[in-house]
């Protein structure tokens, strides 16, 4: 999987590819990364991305001819293109398993400004990663990128080990304990220790049930 | 504000707290950033922070002593304390406007693994930035940050430019053009160079309006 980044501070993805499963990711050969600052697509002689609304209004608007012309030169077979936006649609697990199976993937992110409208005539998906405003489309990609990546096999190391993660079963996840067996006064739970393992797996699916139940019901109706 | 992080993976932080507003918000003054390798407060031979669960099953689980070793260490009055996990109630802008006005915040990130159910006795609030899985809270943390950060007055230049923000209204942003006035054949919508600002407004609203019903209705229910 080849995964472009459009962006205009290329340098807040570093520590973030570079460690890790994305960065392991990237070793074994799986994916790669491909950081595009469109600054350098500007048309204009002093480098401007962005200039005043039509219209009028506070803000800036990102113009169109950077975006265009950077998709221009990364020129690959049908890429889904991810702008990040608020009014996208709300980035989930399903939809990261969709992602995971394509062999490109181009992330647009604008920073403060609006999207001139035209860019979204480029893109195949308008997503969010969550109802809350944020200075960039940056760490959404991210974001996404981590959980699509993950997903890809021969990424993580235990094949299994992402199955019995919360929202892959509709439920979240029972409570974990591990040694010491007292801590601060803690204790974990009897049952635990008991070694029946029918008990385990009763308790478990139970706690798990709870917990579902008093936190994110609407997991339940789904 | 103080920001702290716990954390196996410092490292991951460091393109994005240095960058944007992120780092403004430092050189400013207004906030700190604390990264802390909770690793470094493990009280095994081998530094090891996590070890197999009470009760058998795949994964490991992290250990209750880093964690309670290095919050003693950070030692501050009423922090809120945020665990990152996919079972943690959804973040959303009311949170963020909450945890604007804190002094004191610490992130608690696993990566991998479970955390030891004894580490949520320390917690104010656990949370989940989406239903999606990640590998860690780091980016989770990162997104939370940004989000918090940018509502603390005298971080963003311009006050109003977070209060059009999409959420803040309720609806989702109404469409932006900016120059060129034609580009690639698409051409800017004439009621934005009327210079008519009431239809302006007008078209402005229903477009909003539009947009929110067809990509979001579950927000006007609100």
């Amino acid at each position: 999987m080849n995964i472009h980044y459009l962006t205009l501070f290329p340098e807040m993805y570093e520590g973030v590819l570079n460690s890790s499963i994305l960065a392991r990711a990237k070793e074994k050969g799986i994916v790669d990364y491909h950081l595009i600052n469109f600054r350098d697509y500007s048309e204009d002689k002093h480098n401007k991305v962005d200039d005043y609304p039509y219209g009028g209004g506070a803000g800036m608007v990102l113009k169109p001819e950077p975006i265009f012309n950077a998709m221009d030169k990364i020129n690959v077979e049908k890429p889904r293109v991810i702008l990040l936006c608020p009014q996208g649609s709300p980035f989930n697990q399903k939809m990261a398993e969709d992602l995971s199976t394509e062999e490109n993937i181009v992330f647009i992110s604008g920073h403060y400004e609006g999207y001139d409208e035209r860019i979204r005539t480029l893109v195949t998906d308008e997503v969010s990663i969550g109802d809350y405003v944020l200075t960039g489309g940056e760490l959404a990609s991210m974001t996404m990128t981590d959980a699509i990546v993950r997903l890809i096999p021969g990424v993580l190391s235990n094949e299994a080990s992402h199955q019995e993660d919360s929202f892959s079963t509709g439920m979240l996840e029972h409570p974990h304990y591990t040694r010491p067996r007292e801590y601060r006064g803690m204790k974990v739970p009897d049952v635990l220790i008991s070694g029946n393992h029918k008990l385990i797996e009763e308790w478990r699916t139970e706690e798990s049930l709870k917990r579902t139940r008093e936190r994110r019901p609407d997991l339940l109706d789904n």
